[in-house]
Parts: structure tokens; sequence; C-alpha cells
């Protein structure tokens, strides 16, 4: 058997060994009561902005959503900052919800916060707002792209800010997973837009043979590992098992029933796929306190599957045990009575990204060597490329991020070139392998969180945080606060 | 009568009072006795490269044509440097021929050359070479932009530093006037392409309302009142006395003689635009040692059109001093027998200007104050958009460069960001008025000659060169061995 993924952030499917089918992913509300306590809102604006930034021919427009807080701005005549979130892959109002960092530190900055959507996802879709038309083809897709979103967020902030009369006030950038990779690469490409960037768990490094293909999946089988050697055995092991199961007459019905798999549609590829799902998000949302992202979930969730794996009662039946580990992914609340294999719901509106990933978004994840927790494979380009010409018609262009953002040697190149941006990366996250895990130079800092997972400075605080996670989001405010007072004392500077 | 021009570097015409006549350009053949010395010499090589590389709904690409000499090369086994000229609006040969500098310190260097041909022109064709086809329309058009010819220069560079198994080469890019503004920009953009950039007579500033629209002409205007007073009056004087004597019957005719332009056209706007230009490159132009960058030149060409103006032979004719004048620009080498007013021939394929020029190129420059050498005028973009409706069918985006490339309170956003660029500025360049004039900061620094003219310093090397001119091109030197010394340190640091 082999596990081929396009393995997104957010969203993940199989191309070649596996059905086609998209994990379920519940809808995502927020639980006042684990976060917001109250402080979430924000008022919803539309900006006429251009599509295509880079060539002259083509004049249309389209309306990108952005969410707005000024309820903690100091004002344009104190130059007061700017907040801005860099959106991603998804529904600006879901990152927004679970980016409670800014909103909890906006009253000390006296910051205007700013959350922009993703032109494509969400409600910022070209052609008239109209998702079947923009999702059409490749015509009109080809304009979902990461230089032109960079464009399209210096375009916003420079007119918000005149509008604003806030010319001054200065602009802090942030974001998580590719809404991180976009904030980095903001402030590298758009210095005079912003001071600053928080971007946390960005692999800006998962591209090229910059990072190994087989750190993604390396750390995940470490996730599990570290929690019990058993645990990850039982895993590991599993995989034979379904597929000698499902092999044998009958062998998929009783599948079916072991993982309470609902009876319209089962595969062992699709099978395979909902577990592998549940294990790789459940390693990148390894949170110290309950959770609600992508699914509602305890703390330490890691730890929960592999208490469910390891639990006497399951007895010697992997099955058993692998259906209690994914019962913690899918089922935390208790009020699934099957699993729909066969659920292509999306709810945050991610599906954009299987674009990005067949043009330029190519990063290499799916390797697993022999220790890995999931079945040997290897990283083939070709796969990718087939699976993209046969799904939408494009070849992909693997060299371009690193030909536009760099990332060879970023050490030796940014060690004397531009500043001002901190990298978080938490070690438990399957993405850290690709991200800036080493201080750059004095202002281009990395922040690692052994027992971190997937963006977790950028949550809603809880009084149950750990202290690394205190200690985390403290000194995330300290650089700001430097980068905001230099910038002020700069303004009293004269050329 | 107003002047209103679009001002390019390399060729202007007059969209609204003058005919649409650009200026005759005489064939510009490297005059090898003042400058080359037989070290000039490439070979012509081709690169297929992407139409659009920021959307992914064209495949297209073009060949696009760079000029390669290795003759001084140390070799990828040396690391040894490569310096790339990122090509402006014409015919990169003409660039590569006056471009000594680049060929006089490679020996120094061991370094490779690299002259890139900007797409759209020269031999860099879209659309199969075929200019017709390229220049028809906005739709053909739309793939000439700034951005698109940066990214051409990173996706060229990277792919040829593979070729030549050249990955730890440094890569030091050239570039004066339009290509001194990619140069700059280049190493802003991609800094893990290049490690620094001489951008010079490079007026990035000369965008928005950064720098006033009068500085262009002032400095114009300085240029001859600082040669003698009696001959900026002269010139001040002459357009009226034109304007008048053109209204008169015959008037044209006598103009006509007077200027020695041929039988088969003239206008009074024609004729004024034939002058504006004249003085305009000539200021442009100011060189310390004769020239044949756009026409052949002596020594000092302002200084010899205002000796002619006050050559006391042309008596109180101020149409015979203006002639005299003119005819050092259109006939230093005396062979012309009349000045065709109706010539559209463009040597050095620059054509394309116009439209960058009507799309993001918006540089207002041509404002006249009270004390000028033109008559009075205001910018007003607005005359810009309407030509650029009509000629086009598009809408300039004139805040586009500083959006994506910034420029405002430029000290303050470079200052603690970025690295190795240096401006080169001569002030008796019109459009040193636009250029960065000012150390930002200890590695982006300003060398500003006085006596200096456009990119002057890039030059050929004459032993007639001033003691001015030989420092600034030794300081050059200097600081580019100092980046180099620093990367060739940087490759021993184990991260």
């Amino acid at each position: 058997m082999k596990m081929r993924l396009i393995l997104l952030f957010l969203v993940c499917f199989s191309p070649i060994s596996f059905a086609k089918i998209p994990p379920r992913l519940f809808p995502s509300s927020l639980d006042d009561q684990l976060s917001s306590k109250g402080k979430l809102s924000y008022e919803t604006n539309y900006f006429t902005q251009i599509l295509d930034h880079f060539n002259y021919n083509n004049p249309q427009t389209f309306q990108q959503r952005y969410l707005l807080n000024d309820k903690y701005w100091g004002g344009s005549k104190n130059n007061a900052p700017i907040f801005v979130y860099t959106g991603n892959e998804g529904n600006i109002e879901w990152f927004t919800q679970n980016t409670g960092f800014m909103f909890e530190i906006a009253p000390h900055f006296n910051a205007l916060l700013v959350f922009i959507e993703h032109r494509f996802y969400g409600k910022s879709i070209p052609y008239g707002g109209d998702k079947t038309i923009a999702y059409s083809n490749k015509t009109t897709l080809g304009y979902l792209s990461s230089t032109q979103a960079l464009a399209d967020y210096a375009t916003l902030i420079i007119d918000l800010k005149n509008n604003l009369t806030a010319i001054d006030s200065p602009v802090v950038v942030f974001g998580g997973s590719y809404g991180g990779m976009l904030a980095a690469w903001f402030r590298l490409k758009y210095p005079h837009v912003t001071i600053g960037a928080l971007a946390s768990s960005a692999p800006i490094l998962n591209f090229g043979n910059i990072t190994s293909p087989y750190s993604f999946n390396n750390i995940i089988t470490q996730d599990f590992k570290g929690e019990s050697e058993n645990c990850y055995k039982v895993i590991k092991g599993s995989w034979k098992q379904i597929e000698d199961m499902a092999k044998t007459k009958g062998g998929l019905e009783k599948l079916r029933k072991s993982f309470r798999i609902c009876k319209n549609y089962i595969s062992q590829g699709a099978l395979e796929n909902w577990l592998y799902t549940a294990f790789v998000y459940t390693a990148m949302t390894d949170y110290p306190t309950p959770s609600n992202f992508l699914n509602p979930l305890p703390a330490y969730p890691v730890k929960q599957m592999c208490k469910a794996i390891d639990d006497p009662k399951s007895g010697k039946d992997t099955f058993e045990k692998i259906y209690g580990a994914a019962n913690i992914y899918y089922n935390y609340t208790g009020n699934a009575t099957c699993f729909n294999l066969n659920d292509h719901s999306d709810p945050h509106g991610l599906a954009g990204w299987t674009w990005q990933a067949c043009t330029e978004m190519v990063m290499p994840t799916d390797g697993n060597n022999k220790e890995s927790i999931f079945p040997p494979s290897k990283w083939d380009y070709n796969e990718r490329a087939q699976f993209c010409k046969s799904n939408f018609g494009v070849e992909p262009r693997p060299n371009w991020v690193t030909t536009e953002f760099g990332g060879y040697n970023i050490e030796r190149v940014l060690k004397r070139f531009g500043s001002n941006i901190i990298f978080f990366n938490g070690l438990r996250d399957p993405w850290s392998g690709a991200g800036v895990l080493k201080d750059i130079s004095k202002s281009i800092v990395a922040i690692v969180a052994k027992e971190g997972a997937h963006h977790v400075d950028l949550r809603w605080s809880s009084k149950e945080d750990p202290k690394w996670l205190k200690q985390v989001r403290e000194r995330e405010v300290n650089i700001i606060s430097n980068w905001l007072s230099q910038y002020y004392q700069s303004l009293n500077e004269i050329y």
C-alpha cells in the first residue's frame, strides 16, 4: 500500500492510492466558553480589488472582504498601530475566530485590527462572487496565487490607511500556517507597507529540496512514539492489517463495522485516508487545552489517542484500538453514530488550496521512511504533476516559490538583509520541520516551543495554558513593542 | 504654449500640444576609438522564459535574449562572481555597448558578465518574436511590466547558475536609468538571487508626489544657467519668439529655414519638441568626454551648446543661436543637410516605453515653474490618462509603483531593512532629483557626483576622465569588493 496525499494545511485528500474523498470536517463554531470571552467582535467590509496586479490586460476587479475592529484603536492622530492578519486558504471569519492573540493584545497596543480575506476564499470570490465560475477552470483560477494575494494586501492596506488618514500608523502583520508564510513574505517583499511580521508555524522551507520530504511524517511519528512506544507500534502495524482484511471476502464490511463507518460508502483507500487525516491533524493541533479549530478536541489529543490505544480494555483488537483513537478526533463530542466517508462538505471553504497545491504550493511532505508510523513511501513529484494535469490541466511550477520568495540558504541570504520577523514554531507540529528554527539575525528571530503545536501562540489564551506558552506570547509582545518603539523613534528623526 | 511630454528616459514625444513625433535618434554605433578598446565581446544566447509568472492561466513562453562574456570568469569551482546587467527599455546590445564599466572591472573580479534583455524589447519579443503581434493591443502588451521583468531576471539567473553548476557564485546586478531602477528593486525583492546592486541614475522616487514634478526641468534649467546666464535667457526667450513667428504668415517656412528643417514636414509643435528633446538629452548626457550614446556628442555638450548661443558671430538672431545649439545635439558629425521632423525611426527599439508610461511608469516630470528654461506648465495626470486611454485603451495605475516597490519615506523604511545597494547620481542629470541622494544605512549608500550626468559611471573609461569620475568608480569597485568578501566569508560560516 502506498500513501499518497496532497498534504494541505487544512484539508487533505489522496489523489492517487486512495479515493478522492476529503475527510469530514465538522462545522467549527467557536466555543465562547473555551476562548473568546466576549472579546471577539468585528465589522465586515469590502474593498474593490484589482484582479490582476501584474498585467494590464485585464481591468476586472472583485470585492475583497476584510474584518475590522477599531474598539481598541488609539486613532490616526496618535499614529496608533494597525495589526493586520494576512488571511489564508479559507473563510476569514474562521481564522479570525481562531486568532484570539490579536484581540487579546490589541488593548495593550491600542491597535486597530484588520483581518483580510485571501482572494478566492470565503466571500472574496472574483467573477461577481460566483464561486462556480471562479472555480470552473484554469483560466478563472489562474488569478489565485500567493503573489497576487500579497499585492492585494499591500493595495488594501495602503488604501485603508489613506482613508483613515493614518499614513504614519505602523502596520504589523500576523499570520499562521499559510497565513504565516504570507506574513513573512509580506514583510520581505513589502517593507514599505509593514514594519514587522509574526509568522506563526510558517513552513516557508517546505519547497524544492530544502526540507526532507520525510520530515513531516517523521514528526508525527515522533509525536505518537513520544507518548508511548506501544501506541506507535499499534498504529504502524494497523495499515497492513487493514490491507489484509480488505482483501478477504467480507473484509470491507468487517472494517465498516469496526470503525463505525456509515453504510453509504467504504473503500480501503477512503478508510485509510480517513485514519491518516485523524493522525495528521491531531498531531498538528496537539494543543495543551481543549480546542475547536478543525474538530472539537480535548487537551493534548495525541496523548488521548494513545491512551485509547493503550487502554487494556480494548484487548488485542487492533481495529478497536485504532477506532478508539479515531473517535477522539472525529467524535469527541460523542454525537456521531457513524462516520460518513463520502462527506464532501467544506465548511471553511478550503477547496481552492488544491489549485494552489497544483501550481505553486508544491510542498513535498509525504515521504515515509522505514520507521514512519505510516507505510513507507517516497515523495514523487511526477504523481503530483499527473494529478494536476488530469484535474486542472496545469503543470505545477515546483521551482516558483523558491524563485520568487527564496528559501535556500535562508540564513545566509537574510543575515544582512531584512529585519523584524518572528518565526514561531512548535516542535510537535509536523510543519515545524520546514520552519525557521534558528535566529537569523538580531531582528529575524525564531521562537521555538518544544511542546508547541500548529500556531498555538495565536490561539485565545486560557487559564490552563502552560507556562511555556505564556512565555512565548510575552516574548512576542515584547518584540513587537520594540519594533513599534523603534518605528516611533524613527518618525521623529529628520532626514 | 504648453509643453507636455511623456518624458521617457530615452525617447520622448508630445501627446498633447505637440505633434506625436519622436525625435530622430541617429543610429548609434559604438565608436571603438572612444571607448571599448577591443574589450567589448559577448556571445548571444536565448532562454525559454515564462510569459506570465504570476498567473497560471497562460502556459505561453517566449525567447529571451541574453549576452554572455565568460572571458574573465574564474569559474564555478572558485565560486567566481556573476555580474548581471538588468536590461532596460531597449535593445540589450546597445546598453551592453554603453556599459563599459562592467567589462573593465570584470578581470579584477574574475566575473562572468551577463546582460539580460528586458521582455518586449530588442529581440526578446513574445508571440514568437513577432513585434507586430506583441505590440498590437493591450491584451498582448499586458505582459510588458516591471514586475514580470524582474521575475524574468530571477528565473533566468537561477537557471543559468544551475546550468553552470555555479549555485554558490554570488550575483551582483548593475543597471542604469530604468535598468538602475530594476537593479535596485531586484536587490530589494530578490535578495536570494543577488547579493547587491549598483543602481546608477535610478529615479526610483519619481512616482506619486514623492518628488516635485518641477524637479526634472529645474535641473535642466540649472545646467544651462550654470554655464551662462545669457545662454539660459536666450533659450528661455526663444519659445515665445517661435510661437509668435509661427503665427505670422510664412512664419513656419521661415522657421523651417532657420532651423534647417527638411521640406517634408514642419509644425510649431514638432519644432518645439525637436528643440526640447535636444536640450533634455544634452543635459542628461552632459558627459566629460565625447560620447555616442544617443547621438554623437562632444565633451560637456551643454557647455558647447551655450558656447554656440553665446557666440558673438550669431549676433542677435535668436533662431540662429538656438539652431547652433540644436546642431550640437543633432549634427555634431556635420553630416546632416537638413533635419527630418517626421522621422519615426527607433534604432534602439524603445517604443515599448510608451506602454509602460501608460500603465505603471507614471513619472511626473514635466512641470515648469516661472524660472524654467521651458515655458511654464503644470504636471497634469489627467492629460496622461487621456492620452493613454485614446492610445491604448488603458487607464494608468499611478499608485502601483509605490505600492509594489515603495518610495515614500524610503530612508525610514530601508534604514533597518535591506542592504548592499549603491545609488549613483550625477547632479547634472535631470533625473537625479528623483534619485536617492543620501546614505540610508551603512550598506545602502548614495554616491553623488556634482558634475555627473546620466549613469556616467557605467560608461567606458577614458584617459580624459576627470578625477571625480575615477574616484566614483574606485569607490564602487571597493564597495562591491566588500560585498563579495562578506559573501565569501558567509559561505564558510556554518549554520
